[in-house]
């Protein structure tokens, strides 16, 4: 019998599969499906950046506990964060909103005013949107930027040698941080100006399953240092409820929106002794090797190295 | 006591009232939210168009009653004619579903197959997308165009004396044309280099309300000759079922996705005497007047008006 093979099955990942599938590359366009935005021609130094990410009540928010002003700023600073991670700036949005007309008209203001701060936050303009009527609450974002030809940073290019660093710390972002994150956009712009960093994604399905990402783009495997990782206060809470180690939480929990990149040796000694990037803490967490997989040790010196799986967050 | 306004009551205009009043114009932005799509800087010579439209099962079509090829296909092709509307071309979009995950793969593959082809025949690129887990199917889609400065045609530009025209027949879309309506690209196009509309926009809530939008935009009034509306076949078949007078239909019915626009008395002259543009008929259907309102008299010669109401189908 021919059993239907069911989205649950198929996954997120499967349907992006299809999606680049039914949408090949293009030689005009320098990236369509298959990196946190697509990258478009622009103007001569320049390239658009064209992005789009939805959020649903009672999957991805549970709107009886959290208000629609929180809501709102979420759905923008999840698409802030997907500029970021390309190294460009934030131009135009446009909003879509699916409600059930039982709401309230106040409740698609707060929405808009939740919208509205980080919008202006971050000196980009809301210049359109869409309603329609439904029976589950959505909002679905559409963004527009902008980057320098010259600072664009891919997932792809990752280098073997590279050292690997992550901004802020990870995991327990569901006990508040995922919907109060500031998008790092001034971080990564300050990166792409200092550093030129090889390859960048930002983390919204879990560390290991971002970094899964970037290495497969890349071609590339990598070892990660336990004890370099920089593990949240909120995934050491979390742990003490779930029973797993605070580490679990930081290399898997999804939502933590910061940025996971790559730099050459020279550039990552730099970092290190930096420290800090736009006022953010940027941490060096592990090396970009040659062949597949992904490793982690328990420390830069040890000799023992564990293959660990690319699992985390699954979006769908 | 305060009793809160629902979103039933304030309708999708009242919404987009509240939207533009949170987002409102900027002098850099030459058109934000209030038109067809919004109109950026972009070029010396061209505007960047940036538009957004979504659609619910159960809302916008049933997807029990029509295969999701068709959705995929409209989808796309109401967020194409909101291009067309502007003058413009299509050139990238990024498309998010929110499916329920009991649904087979194949249900997305034959969405996007529709996406695909329709994308092909206008020459433009799907660029992006992102999946949600949703009890309730719905699509929402984003689509970057361009258009040239000296052919941008907005709403708002109407001038007293202009000649109203509208493209194709009007009314009973519900009848299947909606489902496989072509976009107005290549129609528009041809107008805007031949013809430069003053004011353009196109028939999605039905032809009086959408007149209404582009006289409101324009502050003028209007006439409309009854005898000159392009009644279509389906606006007479669905007469019949309804009762209504065909006519009716065809002034109030939604999603006839046709171009409605207005031009100076010497370019109307000539488009009557041309009879089709790109190959679809356009039909002089009235005049723009000084002052407020919408109006309609049997013929050109009648001395008779009749004041009529914008109203129309409303998406929420």
């Amino acid at each position: 019998m021919n059993k239907k093979l069911l989205l649950k099955d198929a996954g997120e990942e499967g349907l992006i599969r299809r999606l680049r599938m039914f949408f090949p590359p293009c030689p005009r366009i320098p990236m369509g499906i298959g990196d946190d935005t697509a990258v478009l021609p622009y103007t001569r130094q320049a390239y658009l950046l064209f992005t789009t990410d939805a959020s649903v009540d009672g999957i991805d928010f549970r709107l009886a506990k959290i208000g629609p002003e929180a809501i709102g700023r979420k759905v923008l600073a999840q698409n802030l964060s997907d500029i970021a991670a390309m190294g460009g700036i934030p131009l135009y949005g446009v909003m879509t909103l699916g409600v059930p007309p039982s709401f309230p008209v106040d409740f698609v203001e707060e929405f808009y005013a939740g919208v509205k701060k980080l919008s202006r936050r971050f000196n980009m303009k809301i210049v359109g949107g869409d309603f329609s009527r439904s029976k589950v609450f959505f909002a679905s974002c559409a963004l527009i930027g902008a980057v320098e030809k010259k600072y664009a940073v891919f997932r792809k290019n990752a280098r073997t040698g590279d050292f690997i660093f992550v901004t802020g710390t990870l995991g327990g972002s569901i006990l508040g941080r995922h919907f109060c994150f500031a998008p790092r956009i001034r971080e990564a712009r300050f990166l792409v100006r200092k550093f030129r960093p090889h390859a960048m994604i930002d983390v919204s399905d879990g560390l290991t399953r971002d970094l899964g990402h970037l290495l497969d783009e890349s071609g590339k495997s990598a070892v990660l240092y336990a004890d370099r990782i920089p593990v949240s206060e909120a995934a050491k809470v979390l742990a003490r409820k779930t029973g797993k180690k605070p580490l679990e939480h930081a290399l898997g929990d999804g939502e933590d929106f910061e940025l996971l990149f790559t730099v050459s040796p020279g550039d990552g000694k730099k970092l290190m002794a930096l420290k800090k990037v736009a006022g953010t803490a940027v941490h060096f967490i592990g090396r970009v090797r040659k062949g597949k997989g992904l490793f982690i040790q328990s420390s830069e010196k040890s000799l023992e190295r564990k293959r660990i799986p690319c699992k985390g967050f699954s979006h769908f």
